[in-house]
């Protein structure tokens, strides 16, 4: 049986430039950026940039999938990330881990005494399902489920 | 040629109680500790829950190693992670990057206008060669390399 949580899918970061944070990591690390949308259910625009593959424990190469580095700037200060700059600036906003199955993993957490941000998955990026976890039941840390699009 | 940052290695999180960081982790995702140790050079007491695998983009089966969850407790209130406890709480303290060669990674990005936290590599966990990045050069993200052991 496949583990709950698959693997690092991504961090996501909060900065106050979009646009200067991308030229950061391009310019230090060499990082591309493979995706950039805005998410207004979310209050975001957002860059996805990739750092090498990820996938589960025992995966074949042809189950591997890009791991990322996300970049996230609030479409204004009343966003979930608007909220976390002002109150604790720049920096790690959150953690994202793949799942086979958003559905059932949201099925399984919510029994084991962790609230569910989202009692259902909603758009992601890249077309992804997603899930945010209340960080007051993981120690501070604000966790996201991912099933990304396509076969898992 | 193989990008400066291969793959996502690991979150650390900051933790006031190990054991029950560790405890709420196994109960909540199943995972599992796979290596425990204190640093104290870097004034904690740590764990390894192991998330998937990662590698380089285009790696074999090989070539792939673990991702982790690295829980962080401070040895002490005047540690690294001690004053970020009292500053910010528990939660996420760092993201570590895969890289091949931590020696020739650091040179590359000490000249990109990154100031270095370790000029020198230093030992982390699992037998790693490690260095921290500045996160005042890095949009509040404090940032480590880790050449693991053994072949990369």
């Amino acid at each position: 049986m496949l583990p709950l949580l698959l693997r690092l899918d991504h961090v996501g970061i909060a900065c106050r430039d979009l646009d200067a944070a991308i030229g950061r990591y391009e310019a230090t690390f060499g990082l591309q950026v493979v995706s950039l949308e805005v998410n207004e259910a979310q209050g975001v625009r957002e860059a996805m940039l990739a750092v090498g593959v990820s996938g589960a424990s025992g995966a074949s190469v042809a189950d591997l999938r890009p791991g990322y580095v996300q970049l996230l700037e609030p479409l204004g200060p009343d966003t979930p990330v608007g909220r976390f700059l002002t109150r604790r600036g720049e920096g790690l906003h959150h953690v994202g881990y793949g799942v086979q199955d958003i559905g059932q993993a949201l099925a399984a957490i919510g029994v084991r005494g962790v609230r569910l941000l989202d009692e259902r998955p909603r758009h992601g990026s890249m077309g992804a399902s997603i899930a945010f976890l209340h960080p007051a039941d993981l120690g501070g840390v604000l966790t996201e489920l991912v099933q990304a699009a396509g076969p898992a």
